[in-house]
């Protein structure tokens, strides 16, 4: 099947490159799945000028959207991307083939897990990857954030301000001095034995460390970085960062003719706002790439 | 009054800005009219997770949505702009005195008229100065564009797949070739009188040309380009293009050490998506900076 505009990946910024795209007229068709979203399991409360809501709606509402103007959703997983004569080849898991004339790369990045008993089950119930996401549905409650980095220093620090009381716990801490110190100073207390398991029905109610002692949270926040999802584009020429982003201009292509590349996959702040705002500029630069525009 | 983040503009780009910026804990405050905005008075479909809605009530949520995180809004225009000891200096047409650590320039961009008669009382009624945000509302309905230049080009070619008519009403074409053949090519029909007059009851109806003909048409897209609102932020050295658009770097720093760039004013595409998407990592941005963070 050949399209003007192929999208992998179907959340916020998928979604959003579709609506922009075919909304610009190109044949435009999304691969993915949207439960493979990082918006899927979220409450969102931060997205201009949408009261508070799952990321489910706001996927099961995009999807809609983007159907409504003439996209073509696949939930399928692409397995293989190549160059083609007209542009670029896709093969998916369920032995689809797409050819289109451009390429979007939204297909987001995978949190690193901790692979302890209980982070899997309790992930959306008091489990998080992302501080400055969830922070405010931990008002009052005792929470522990998760990593050794900088990235957890800041979580740590953020987190004093929402929670009554933040565990920062750091086997060898590795963030930097300054941000060491403010999270520190803000009242996060570091606790230096490495976490063993995360407990509670139905939802988080205590982290087990390796030392046996217990902490008492609502919440745990994993703070370890990202992994890329997306190694495959890679074969098209595009080279993701060691951290596994996509570096893209301001027009959202990513270092190779016709290819983009849009949300989380880009760079934090890992926001819907973000992800949706990158789609939508994507999605038109895509489709007038396709179009000859 | 002071603060760590001052925003200028109450649209998108601004209250979202507001929202990330004051989750992150910076003391933040949001300065001008929602009115003023390109969303007030539109019709939006096209921004990820949100049914058909107006702009007045993204507008309204989004300001609700500030302040429940702590954000103060003052419906107050900056007059004045200037640089302090400890950042950035504001004084409202109200009088109000504001100083700030960091800045956010997210006072859109606006559209330039065409001054006929018939333009102001039939916006959003007909009157449209962005095809490819209004594009569907034309479905099957004869329309006019109205402009000279590459952007009128694409928007005259654009409007050939919705509208069941396209006049492009431009006197002296100064459209690039390619473009102004496609949009020909495409169907649009070459008007060369300049308009003179928008007519209508409640809705527009007709445009009447200078030569007294009269076309029959439902919707009229200005598409003459756009004028910045922000001369002020040359008072802090930050450089507006030829066009009016503040460049920005990836992290929507505008030039200036503290001061920040989100929205419309960034260039186009004019989106909701795009502007709050901008103003997510702008506010995130700035509190950062300003908490030192």
């Amino acid at each position: 099947m050949s399209y003007d505009v192929a999208i992998v990946g179907m959340g916020a910024a998928g979604l959003q490159a579709a609506i922009s795209s075919s909304r610009k007229k190109a044949r435009t068709v999304v691969l993915g799945r949207p439960e493979d979203s990082a918006l899927y399991g979220a409450e969102v409360e931060n997205y201009f000028g949408v009261p508070r809501t799952s990321g489910k709606e706001l996927l099961r509402t995009g999807m809609e959207q983007a159907e409504s103007f003439g996209a073509e959703l696949r939930q399928e997983d692409v397995i293989e991307m190549s160059k083609s004569e007209g542009g670029f080849k896709l093969l998916s898991d369920m032995g689809t083939e797409i050819e289109a004339k451009a390429l979007i790369v939204a297909s987001g990045i995978m949190r690193k897990k901790l692979n302890i008993p209980g982070e899997k089950e309790l992930f959306g119930k008091g489990v998080s990857y992302c501080a400055s996401c969830d922070c405010n549905f931990y008002k009052g409650k005792p929470v522990a954030v998760i990593g050794a980095g900088s990235e957890a220093a800041v979580s740590a620090e953020l987190m004093t301000h929402y929670a009554s009381k933040v565990y920062w716990v750091a086997a060898e801490l590795d963030a930097s001095e300054g941000l060491r110190e403010k999270a520190l100073k803000a009242g996060a207390e570091l606790v230096s034995s490495p976490p063993k398991e995360i407990g509670g029905d139905d939802k988080v109610s205590r982290l087990t460390l390796e030392d046996g002692s217990e902490l008492e949270v609502n919440g745990v926040f994993i703070e370890l970085g990202a992994r890329s999802t997306t190694d495959m584009a890679m074969d098209l020429g595009v080279m993701p960062t060691p951290e596994g982003e996509i570096k893209v201009d301001k027009d959202f292509s990513a270092g190779v003719e016709g290819v983009y590349a849009c949300g989380d996959i880009t760079g934090k702040p890992w926001q819907v706002a973000k992800a949706a705002g990158e789609g939508g500029v994507a999605g038109e630069r895509a489709a007038k790439y396709a179009r000859g525009l």
